[in-house]
């Protein structure tokens, strides 16, 4: 499995999961974060390996189709990023190091 | 109609429009942003006023469903006034001056 898919497609989870159903949650889950094989979820779930693989093709489909609308995940990144810049020129600013650090659990929630 | 449940559900609107069907969206925006009665709509729908009722009730629904399940709105909310609070702190620094400014367009698009 490519490690940038995989990671995307852990991104794009922790920001949409609670929109999917048990299902998808569970075998992108298993599939993505857990790195179970296609066969080891079949087996688990009592159904065809081809049935695991349609399932979790859909649910990649379904969570781009939610970045593209929402775009969580890629404001989140550029938000990061101003945080990190401001962090490393601010470094000694404790009230600003205060803020940025709540922006950032909020980022983390 | 409450001023505080229109602004609630016109900034709801802004962060989940896209999640919406378009007869969910329209009715929504005419009754909300564009201050539509129910009867108009019903009119310019040629629906009954009670399924142009029923249709905005749902999705209502729909919409404090999604800001449960992503709280796009009330992290914004927190984010703009840790926004402020820096650039009332730091008006005469241009380098964060610029650096939140971006962050706000961000909330923005």
């Amino acid at each position: 499995m490519e490690i940038e898919k995989t990671n995307r497609m852990n991104a794009l989870f922790e920001f949409y999961a609670t929109l999917l159903t048990e299902k998808q949650m569970n075998y992108v889950e298993l599939y993505y974060a857990d790195d179970y094989s296609l066969a080891e979820i079949a087996e688990e779930y009592n159904i065809s390996r081809q049935a695991v693989y349609d399932n979790i093709k859909r649910t990649e489909k379904v969570l781009e189709t939610y970045e593209t609308k929402l775009h969580m995940y890629s404001d989140y990144i550029v938000r990061e990023q101003i945080f990190a810049e401001i962090l490393a020129k601010y470094a000694d600013d404790t009230y600003l190091v205060d803020k940025i650090t709540i922006l950032q659990s909020l980022e983390n929630e």
